[in-house]
């Protein structure tokens, strides 16, 4: 059986990461008075300084996954006990709602929505098995102390270089879906961007063994 | 008796805190012609700079709390000696205080003034507690050497996805209470403030202690 | 002969470099609604992130060059053998070309296009020259462990101080030549632009040698 | 004799400090169409990014003081020879001027003019002294292999949080009085503003001394 405390590190880390995502989301549009590039940078910023947080958080106890898609990598490459992968992927999905119910608590909304933005067409689920590609790939080699940063960094720059603004995390596709604001994509809209991203992470696997070399010390 | 040394430390570091968090306010009011979000995020950058900066001045004489429910933490845990307590958290009020007036000085601003910025509501309250929890989360699991770069990137992503923007300090609350500008709080609305900012540090150790390994090395 | 997996690397990696320069640049301009300061910050701030993730991705396999003029440095002082040299420039090439179609893919943009946007002119011309001087002596000397933040850094200050948004990178004109957008350059700008970017990195090799002192530790 | 290598150094240094400073300035002011709280934004950033590069690109050689305060602070301490004092601080001068005129030459502005931008009075000159303080708290006070991310950091944070946008060194003074743009000072303002800086400098050695224990390790 897997031990709680890495659950509770998942559970807690992914709410705390999608009250960031979607609290910062919603902050940003009321503020900018309708500049959606303005929102988006402040939605930017406000996710690469909470993510690098987190994962150096969590990390130690968990691994800080916060993500079903890199647990499903760990588990493929022996990395996380197969049998823990569940564990992992319910508590990341579970804590995606409540991060989502979190944010619209702080910002005095209806805690249960559901998003109407609808997400897709072929340019987005490209986007969004790139934006999972490289942020596997980033896991995947990262040096040793350098996860954070470069997690964070590159989830910044996916906010604007992918045409979905990179979500790149299904348990983020999850708790988005609860939320009709900014941040948020409609239910409709989520399977496609699961597979899409599903897609991404297994070719990052083969990439990195192709690329062979370890840069993990 | 406590030496003086700490006390300088931070009653000075808790100053210049106070003056970038004010004095970058009032710069980004003038300057962003009621362009709320342009304004927070120039607020954001600025204190995410100089937090990062103190931190890295002062902590090896203090601490580097500048924040008294740091060192009310810090003094449960048996890091800081209790008979300490009275003496840093009066050094960070008043520093807080010199530190909203020096920014005053710089800006040509009547140096005594008081807030007239309500800020409260269940929304806000939830959010203070949810800021000082996850910026002792922070503090208490930052591993050798990143505490002050956690601290900075926790707080700059915090002004944006609380609803509160993250005061997360008894004595930032203080000091903003003396500045009737972007970054000021009314008095009426700080006790609240400060419970919420109690209650959440308390939750931090709770959850730092459930989660056990440590992560400091 | 050159072993396969550098060349991988590079060519993927200069795709993916492409992808953000480009990428984001057409996120930016169609969110900012014709704010070209705002536009250019995202721009700037995406690829910051970007080239840190990519460098530390794959600095261990091939060296990251992403670029002919610093595999030709490379390949001068003997940190790149001759030989290399041309599969290395080859794969730079072909990358940046498959990373501008990546990002019209992903934004649902014709693949095939080519960029109208005439740059050049005295100022331009000393502003390409500057800024690869500037990338090569970051990368000549950078302390161990810290030429991806560095790189990362000096490009985001580049795009501002100089005239030309600082291309320093005969791959990412050749990239930039297709595509017809935000971060474009129109084919009959590219010769003098490629020019002025080895003449930067040429005098890069010289002022390095007259420091002498290495910071390679 | 001083050896000409460090002079080298503080000069180039310095004078791609200022192309930096200005340039940047210059591009943002064109961009922003009027919005400056954007312009300083991206001024800062830019700032931001290029005094970490070149701090790390010239440290090992000659300190990378680029600013006269900081050489008379290092002479003081006998970390700098006396003897060098005057030549550390000629190159300063030279290369700040040079750099205007570079900044100048890349966006085809007429290389020799002077600033009409008045900046004075009582808040701004307390601002300069404020700016330079940190500053110099920042220098002496830096672990090991930080000098460059606290110097960068705090340089951005003091560009909003000080009323004169911290120019903190002479040679900046001195440079940006040659550029008659967004970042440029008027003759007539310099004396007050070097004056300030350097009583901040005096400060802030005092207040190290006060502090006693040494962060450097």
């Amino acid at each position: 059986m897997t031990p709680l405390r890495p659950l509770l590190a998942e559970a807690i880390g992914t709410a705390l990461l999608l009250a960031v995502v979607i609290g910062s989301g919603v902050m940003a549009e009321r503020l900018a008075g309708g500049n959606v590039a303005l929102a988006l940078l402040a939605n930017t910023l406000a996710t690469v300084g909470g993510l690098y947080v987190l994962i150096e958080i969590f990390g130690p106890v968990s691994g800080a996954h916060f993500n079903p898609a890199v647990s499903m990598v760990m588990a493929w490459r022996g990395e996380l006990r197969a049998a823990a992968l569940p564990g992992y992927v319910a508590a990341q999905l579970l804590g995606a709602m409540l991060g989502a119910w979190l944010a619209h608590a702080m910002f005095d909304m209806s805690l249960l929505q559901f998003s109407t933005k609808v997400r897709g067409g072929t340019g987005q689920w490209i986007a969004e098995g790139v934006a999972t590609f490289g942020l596997l790939l980033a896991i995947l080699r990262a040096p040793a102390g350098r996860a954070s940063a470069m997690v964070a960094a590159y989830i910044g720059a996916a906010y604007w270089f992918t045409a979905s603004t990179s979500f790149a995390n299904p348990a983020a596709v999850f708790g988005r879906l609860f939320s009709d604001s900014f941040a948020g994509i409609a239910p409709a809209s989520a399977p496609a961007f699961v597979v899409a991203e599903l897609l991404g992470a297994a070719l990052a696997v083969g990439v990195d063994r192709a690329l062979k070399e370890q840069a993990r010390t």
